[in-house]
């Protein structure tokens, strides 16, 4: 590709996320709402100006890693161990259900093969992290218990949601499923989190010192980003999505970073309020890409809008992905507005349901038709909870 | 490219640029040697670890901009203007003589094709005007009377290479030297310098008012980066180098931007410096990958060390790249210190020579010799100067 193109095609999808988001923050949507339609209008289910190329594609992949790191950073440990039987609970039942749902329509209502089914059930069972995080930071609920029990909600939902592909491609490949790799991977992710984020603030610390005696400007950025990224490659090796790598890192560097055992490993408040200052605009650059790229992933015009069986299937995919994740928030002891925020928070599938379905449409498992079904459930699952979300949220400061 | 082995290529560049410009300050010479060295180190010339890519090479596009950008919005247009005489003599010196040596020598004493020599002649003209601003802004030159000599000179001279190389260009795919094209694309590159800036601060304006009514954050970076990506692209569809692109973009934001007819378009200081703050981490975390990128692309290996024509011809080649760019100061009023060091700093090579020498060797205009002694005379060309004129400065001080 000549830079000249990536440029104007950057340059396009920069500035139509931007004038989508500030069109749906004054429609009472979550800005990242406007990013994703600015990724359909331009993608191939409207105009199809843009195609994603592999920067773009990279791009958008530091983008969410960046995300990720931004909600480490501001996210209390202490609250998140507090909170963690009800996340466990959440991310529990809206992992089984849905997927236990799917499944059942796929294999027993509409007659699909074995593997078909199995990957239906995978594809409305992700919860979609990055969305999640999103919409919570724009109704200011990131900090909040609600925001807490949902992200270790979606944390672990996300692990699980990893594991069940590993599980399942090594399923779809003929490899057969094999208990003890699965005990494997399950050993590795656990080890990753508990000491990713310790030797993440050893090299923070490292970081620090020369970040005194260095005589070029410009440390922090390029070894943050440095750090970021080696941990969201490390987490790939160790068999664990990569976005979980970059909220590792976070983790590590925020102010409120808290170790188990009371390692002695104080925070320096002024050199995180630094990395949060310089880092700010390089994660403002990079994440309104990922969003884009999510609607530009989505084909609406792929979808045979005459036939009757789509309908009914796509329809009763998206009522057990949306009742299948609020079911779990009945088993916690919150109040009503919580306990529809919290479900609500859980449904945006995203960059992880779409993952699973591009797996099942390479390996010929989806039909052309399933496919376009799975993409407009994920697409409806994303697009209608923040907007639900909102309005409870507005409505309830109103009550209050 | 998998988005893990993306991660480990960037940050393995980001992390030894920094180790290596770390080391090369400690030992007297500008970073930018030291970013140059860790990519000849990372690249086919020592380990071949990493092998530049798609995305690598973007984005060091995106660097270089952000660089002349950076230079732009630093820039004292008015002293820019007072100085013009000077870098005009500079320019068109530092043009004609090492195109006219590096011809004759490839031509009447090497006895090569008519239009291998006239490369070679622009293969060895061409400054590299990146460079040059990141050795002035490691020796804080950039603002001094010298710097914007050479900056205005740099400009020219890079204007007057990429002509040259449109020219050349032509004249290899056997179109013939046009004189009504040439004429063409010189007015195309002049108006873009009068409209550009003023267009860009128009831009700059609507950009300050709407981020006074945004509800998102992060307007400054996604917009300032749009603004530039626009320009860059403005620039190539006017058959302008792309960088200049961005140094006009910085040009119109800078806060001593200066419209001639007295145009009242005030510069909003606040503004300017929240552009810089926020641009800063950016600029930054993209640079260096330039920097690196240029040593990658530098195969030292190619060259076959026993040949005593090639160390000739080199050596020959070298001498007038380096004594063609010196001439020029001998024609403008200023002492001798200063003389030198605008002399040395046309002297860099870098990026628009291996743009001539890659294009030389794709049209097989260039033997695989020739090309390893181009790409060593621009290597040394570039790292040599930046150590003549640290010392030169450092005893011009003691002597002060």
């Amino acid at each position: 590709m000549e830079s000249h193109d990536f440029f104007i095609d950057l340059l396009i999808i920069l500035i139509t996320a931007r004038i989508f988001a500030e069109l749906a923050v004054r429609m009472y949507a979550p800005a990242v709402i406007g990013e994703l339609f600015a990724g359909i209008v331009l993608g191939p289910s409207l105009f199809g100006w843009i195609e994603i190329g592999e920067t773009i594609r990279l791009m958008a992949g530091i983008g969410i890693i960046l995300l990720l790191f931004e909600v480490g950073l501001e996210t209390n440990i202490k609250g998140l161990i507090h909170s963690s039987k009800k996340s466990v609970i959440i991310a529990i039942c809206g992992f089984v259900f849905p997927f236990l749902f799917g499944f059942i329509i796929a294999h027993n209502f509409f007659s699909m093969p074995l593997l078909t089914a199995l990957f239906i059930g995978g594809t409305v069972t992700a919860t979609s992290i990055g969305i999640t995080v999103r919409v919570l930071t724009d109704l200011r609920l990131e900090q909040s218990r609600i925001g807490q029990i949902v992200l270790g909600a979606a944390v672990i939902d996300d692990v699980l949601g990893v594991m069940l592909l590993a599980l399942l491609y090594e399923f779809s490949i003929g490899g057969g499923v094999n208990i003890i790799n699965v005990g494997k991977v399950f050993l590795f992710i656990s080890a990753f989190f508990v000491l990713a984020p310790i030797v993440a603030r050893l090299i923070s610390i490292l970081i620090n010192r020369f970040d005194e005696i260095s005589e070029i400007p410009g440390l922090i950025p390029t070894s943050i980003i440095s750090l970021v990224l080696f941990f969201a490659w490390l987490a790939h090796t160790l068999g664990a999505p990569e976005l979980l790598g970059g909220f590792a890192a976070g983790l590590a560097l925020s102010r409120r970073f808290f170790i188990p055992f009371g390692i002695a490993l104080q925070s320096d408040i002024n050199f995180s309020d630094r990395i949060e200052k310089q880092m700010k605009p390089i994660i403002q650059l990079f994440t309104p890409i990922f969003f884009v790229v999510v609607g530009l992933s989505l084909s609406l015009r792929d979808i045979d809008w005459g036939s009757a069986t789509i309908w009914i299937f796509t329809l009763s995919l998206f009522t057990v992905a949306f009742i299948g994740k609020m079911i779990g928030s009945l088993f916690i002891h919150e109040n009503r507005f919580s306990r529809y925020m919290i479900g609500m928070s859980m449904v945006p599938r995203g960059e992880v349901g779409l993952i699973f379905a591009e797996l099942g449409r390479e390996g010929d498992i989806f039909s052309n038709e399933i496919y376009a079904s799975l993409v407009l459930v994920i697409a409806l699952t994303t697009i209608l909870p923040p907007l639900i979300m909102k309005w409870l949220n507005t409505r309830e400061s109103v009550i209050n």
